[in-house]
């Protein structure tokens, strides 16, 4: 490829709503040019690296007995309705008519189609298992698209779905293809990646696990015990709940509180005393109920942790808004609710056995001081709905835990029987009886890849793709294009390396060295050649790693195998 | 691949709904499912041959320096009002609202995407010319989606846009983008191709050639002259017009013709005169407006062609319904037209010196005879507005013409510069002056292509696929694999020919020759390699193409050498 035909504007100033390097680079590079919101067109260059992330995903699938299919974007309502779906999917699953009239949907999953798809084809227990995927274009009408690739509303994503017998042979697959994601990732080149426990959402499943990105500008928390090694997912993870109560119970007492509202408020209102001895009210609505609030009582130095709630309710919740509602905001407390028309109570295990605690009184300006859960309530059951902190005890070791932030770059799920039984899917087990097979899934977004891999390699001249996933190998910088031996020179390098099955993009334009490397490192290519009157001189060229690592000046007619062998110790 | 394990049912039976061969074989192959109307997913096999094709025809893109890019499936409402074409595309584009209520479309091409890529990345016209091209999923609201893959709504496509700094430059790059895609239509084994003179539609441009498989099952309609080779789509193919006058004109006489109303019955009422006598009134609506009628006249030998209609009046045009109209169907003539409200005339070039003609009289069961138009009409101007008829003579070289049934298989178009300018694309040209970029564009839809192989190769027994774009190379078939040496020696040729980059499948079920014969026929696979007790016996294998045109049987030894030659000596 010529430098001088490549479509794609380099700019020096990273766009302004870009917080994230991936996101700046990727445009200051002209990978990629904004559509619409979280929608991408990708340049030459980016498609390149999808390409090659795609290929080693496809090996790696085909290496687990995968068989490449390809569903449809466009899918009928009925088939969602079969699955349940068309109704539990909220907003991000776009819905339109066509001019028949007929509801029809774009896909953001492929469940529904995988069995579908199947479900006639495979009638016999000795056609399981078998794992079908797909990698195809996906929309979601996320409704915070940010961070470039990282979080859009279109996008390329592979998806597997398998089939089994029995948990016993899903779990057997699973796992293999838990190991074929860690090799996907290693090959595209990701350093600082874990597999978490995670939720399934409303894939249906129990089990699964979230392949994370390390990285701070991640957007997921994940909680991991340096100890033993527990990973998980914030929204599951789990620490040891300590409950405190002092020995002597003090009578209970209204205090007034002025306009303090929050923990941070009330404690300092009150002396200053400490957050855990209080109870924190957060309030929800059950999506599509404004009528109802979800009251959430946690200890004051927690947080809830929604997924965890949506759990316990069996139902999607929002923020709340408390207009309407009987509840008086900043002073909602625990004693008494009760009496509060249209109010359910959820209270997190921490608060078990607790005393002489903070709540609030339910009215204006008032707070309940020395509150006993054991004296003075009755809560029934408590749940744990409260989010891990850092420094929280495992739950396995009893060590403390440790926050990180992350980026999921791809998922695997054990999907039971939701989809299979729903859409009435039956294969004859082998004494002859009809059973719903039993689904795993796995997903693995393209661009998001990409996105990850820029963030972990860019430094501060650009980007840094690893060689397996770069769009090409080697730039090759002719300086002074001007004088016509570099010219020759150049041009022969270039049809050469490109006989030799080298990838090169070539920089014929017409400008200065500093422009042109400028150029290259901003575009991350690992392999910088640089043939100029001086180099030819000597008959060398210079040849460099983007990561520092080489850096020589090389015979030219060495150059071609000199630089394969670069190449090859690195893919 | 095992065929145990393959997903996808193979049957005896056609669908009851596929009238064309391609699509009842793929369908009983297993190579695809129908999911909606129009609608597909597609099976380990087909989209392997998918794969196959694609590839070939990004190195054939990559050949002539085109950038693959991937521009978005959904895109805004915005950037299609800027070319115009949010409003002038009929129910064909899909149009709906994200969740903020803004309005996006689903693309069905993407001119607007490409310009709106490409317009503030290139400034200069060195760095012009440049091809940008994707191939991606397309999704079109087809009203009559037919044929399997042939006419779908959902489609995956290769689509190319070319930007030049003039005209010339342009039909430089649009005639190696023509000699292009002759390499991708032989390279993926497609015999009885021709490119036609076709017509621009929406697109915008005026010349473009449409790439035509020959076939009885097509349903364009192709006019080619054996002697001087012109070669055109019906819709703008045209031929001598050919005027008849009698010598004598006779008067003008109204005759009662009972309820005879179409030509034939017409004609036949008459005393069984000849067709070309009479005056055919075809109507038709302006879309969108059904007060005005548009009123066709042609001879009565002849059939309106909508497409030059469209030309003549540069409006889109429906089938008209009459009620609520003043004209008389099965009666409508020329004479006294003018005095009918809400009318405007067409007339063809065939009528123009005609006379001696019978037209409707407009009024119930009356005609009028001897219509002269020299002396009785005052028609300002005759369009060509006929379809070509078998016979016609050539309007290069006066000899007779053929038509011929076709599929399109790809397109080619000069666009001009209807997009650059529409969207506010420029370049500086070498004098420094701000000039809209002329484009051409470039399709190919990769599942018509699947599917035109697929007619065109296929026979009595089943699908046949070209080694180019076979899913695999060798259907291998172990017959009796309950004999443990069979079964051995077979997974030792299935792991050799693996290793030796040989692709095949290998039929491992526990099933008769028969059985397994007919599948591998009816699959396609080019290359049946057999191994049982008997040829084992003699250290042999059995090797046929499935064209019949080699059969051996081949020492085991030599046997992946054989297979290798067969398959590269096709390739």
């Amino acid at each position: 490829m010529l430098m001088s035909k490549l479509v794609g504007e380099r700019t020096k100033t990273s766009p302004a709503d870009a917080v994230i390097k991936s996101h700046a680079l990727m445009i200051r590079a002209g990978y990629m040019k904004l559509v619409s919101n979280g929608i991408w067109s990708l340049a030459m260059p980016a498609q390149r690296i999808a390409q090659k992330i795609e290929n080693i995903i496809r090996e790696e699938m085909n290496a687990i007995e995968g068989q490449e299919c390809m569903f449809p974007v466009v899918m009928p309502r009925e088939m969602w309705e079969e699955s349940g779906r068309y109704s539990s999917i909220g907003d991000e699953m776009v819905r339109f008519k066509d001019r028949n009239g007929r509801d029809l949907v774009l896909g953001m999953t492929h469940e529904e189609a995988a069995v579908q798809f199947a479900r006639d084809a495979v009638n016999s227990y000795q056609q399981l298992p078998f794992m079908i995927y797909q990698i195809q274009t996906k929309f979601r009408d996320e409704g915070r698209a940010r961070g470039g690739l990282i979080r859009v509303r279109e996008f390329k994503m592979k998806d597997a779905y398998s089939f089994h017998i029995n948990q016993d042979d899903l779990e057997k697959y699973y796992y293999r293809a838990y190991d074929a994601y860690d090799r996907i990732f290693k090959r595209i080149g990701m350093k600082n990646f874990i597999a978490v426990q995670s939720d399934s959402g409303m894939m249906g499943g129990k089990i699964s696990h979230e392949f994370m990105l390390l990285t701070d500008v991640g957007e997921d928390t994940l909680v991991l015990c340096p100890e033993c090694g527990y990973k998980s997912n914030m929204e599951v993870a789990t620490s040891v709940v300590e409950n405190y109560a002092d020995d002597e119970e003090l009578p209970l007492e209204e205090v007034y509180t002025a306009d303090a509202k929050d923990i941070a408020e009330v404690t300092k209102y009150l002396g200053d005393m400490p957050a855990y001895k209080t109870v924190k009210a957060v309030c929800y609505n059950v999506k599509g109920d404004s009528e109802t609030t979800v009251v959430c009582f946690v200890r004051g130095d927690l947080e809830v942790n929604e997924a965890k709630l949506k759990k316990v309710i069996r139902k999607e919740v929002v923020p709340a808004g408390l207009e309407g509602s009987a509840l008086v905001a900043g002073n909602i407390g625990c004693l008494g609710i009760e009496k509060i028309p249209n109010v359910i109570t959820v209270y997190d295990a921490s608060l078990k056995g607790a005393n002489n605690m903070v709540t609030g009184a339910n009215k204006e300006e008032y707070h309940i001081k020395n509150l006993s859960f054991n004296r003075d309530m009755n809560v029934k059951e408590f749940y744990d709905i409260a989010k891990v902190v850092e420094g929280a005890r495992c739950s396995v070791c009893g060590k403390p835990l440790k926050l990180q932030n992350g980026i999921e770059i791809g998922n695997i799920f054990q999907l039971g029987t939701k989809y299979t039984e729903s859409m009435g899917m039956t294969v004859l087990n082998q004494e002859g009886k009809a059973i719903n097979p039993i689904m795993g899934c796995y997903g693995i977004g393209v661009g998001r890849a990409i996105a990850s891999v820029a963030e972990e390699s860019a430094d501060e001249k650009g980007l840094n793709w690893p060689m397996a996933i770069a769009p090409w190998h080697v730039y090759l910088c002719a300086l002074r294009t001007d004088d016509p031996i570099v010219k020759e020179k150049a041009e022969k390098l270039y049809a050469d390396l490109q006989a030799a099955g080298v990838e090169v993009i070539y920089d014929d334009r017409n400008a200065s060295a500093g422009f042109k490397f400028s150029d290259c490192d901003l575009m991350g290519i690992p392999i910088r050649v640089v043939i100029s009157p001086r180099s030819i001189a000597n008959d060398n060229i210079e040849v460099q790693l983007r990561d520092g690592s080489y850096k020589d000046n090389v015979n030219l007619d060495e150059s071609v195998s000199k630089i394969k062998e670069l190449i090859n110790a690195r893919i």
